[in-house]
């Protein structure tokens, strides 16, 4: 087992619960569980535990791993699990992100997406690597329900998705946030966490404006999609 | 120079922007600005040149100081400052956060709530320090207009501050944020990130749930802080 690096085909779920959770949706991806001496949660474990028996999952008693391939303290299980592919429902609502760069942001970004049931993110490459332990601790596990899928470009998401309102959030939005009904099926759109969008995704669709004081050059990323979410979908849970 | 401690009574603003955004607000603060070789914001540095002439603040050239303070690449100038005290305004909206045991979370925080026009936070101790330079990094520099303060209780915020409505946010909180109306000053109460508010807190006011589905155990703490300050200021901006 080695420090985790994008090529690889497999990836970790660091921690006890991203590791039920990996279990929960995914037990067929699963190639062996590591447990730590120091393990002591009896409950999320027991689960674990049967679900390992019920799928036929190695369970290897091993410390050496941990110190390897986690730095965080208290993280005393790991799933270990094949990548696997993963793709957007083209009739749902979309979040997309364009050149995410933060691990941290994405993960929080899929976590918050599942709380307000927006299942389908697709991602505009170059991006940050969706299966990195990273992102999905900062998921919470909410990775391993989400429908995820790259494009290379935004024209060739725009090919594969059904017809729907896209809304760019920008800077220089020409409409804010809480002025825009929702009424057809949507997508949100979200630019790098340093550069935002270029200036042409205005011609995509309305482009939307969370407006803010100028005391700050503009929202956190996640902080952005987070109030999008929440304003597209209350009333709607 | 050493890596900063919780304990010394100096701090770093590290990066060109966040000096830059220190020695406009806090220059009689300001022990040195140190210089990187590799600095080349040309504009940038010269504003900052010339507030270190006009406050008579020394710049020191030197790169030894960057290795052993920052862990960030492109990280080319340094503002070394005294710690100063600060208060909130007892008349105005605030954040509240109990036992806020992250610093990226914090300086999140501290960025979105000067964005929204909420620029006092209190804070309810044990609590992560807000100097840290990790903080003062993931506020880009909003800390420097920040009014915050720490306190030994959440009883000793209310014999501080003027009467206003409470709105503890919880898990089970009695009315959804989206139906709250605001009519009065309000402080907006948060939770630790893994443990939330005791349910004690329901009794200091009307205690406000931020709906999603139970497909996620709860909102990453900035999220939620975000969509709650987006809903009470969105129209008043």
């Amino acid at each position: 087992m080695k420090k985790y690096k994008k090529n690889f085909d497999y990836s970790y779920a660091l921690g006890t619960e991203l590791t039920l959770e990996l279990l929960l949706q995914f037990p067929q991806e699963v190639i062996n569980v590591y447990i730590h001496s120091k393990q002591n949660k009896k409950e999320v474990f027991n689960r674990i535990k049967s679900l390992c028996l019920k799928h036929n999952i190695e369970m290897i008693y091993s410390d050496k791993i941990f110190n390897i391939v986690s730095n965080k303290e208290n993280c005393y299980i790991i799933g270990v699990f094949k990548k696997y592919e993963s793709k957007i429902n083209p009739k749902s609502n979309h979040v997309v992100l364009v050149n995410p760069s933060n691990m941290g942001n994405l993960g929080t970004i899929i976590r918050t997406s599942i709380g307000f049931g927006i299942n389908d993110i697709a991602i505009i490459s170059p991006a940050v690597d969706i299966f990195d332990p990273k992102t999905i601790r900062a998921s919470m596990g909410a990775l391993f329900r989400l429908n995820f899928q790259y494009f290379d470009s935004f024209e060739e998401y725009l090919k594969t998705v059904e017809k729907r309102d896209i809304f760019p959030f920008m800077l220089d939005g020409s409409k804010q946030l809480d002025k825009i009904e929702v009424t057809n099926k949507y997508s949100l759109v979200f630019g790098n966490e340093a550069t935002g969008l270029s200036s042409n995704y205005r011609n995509y669709g309305q482009s939307i404006l969370i407006k803010h004081l100028d005391t700050i050059d503009s929202l956190n990323l996640c902080n952005a999609v987070s109030i999008a979410l929440y304003q597209f979908t209350k009333g709607r849970l």
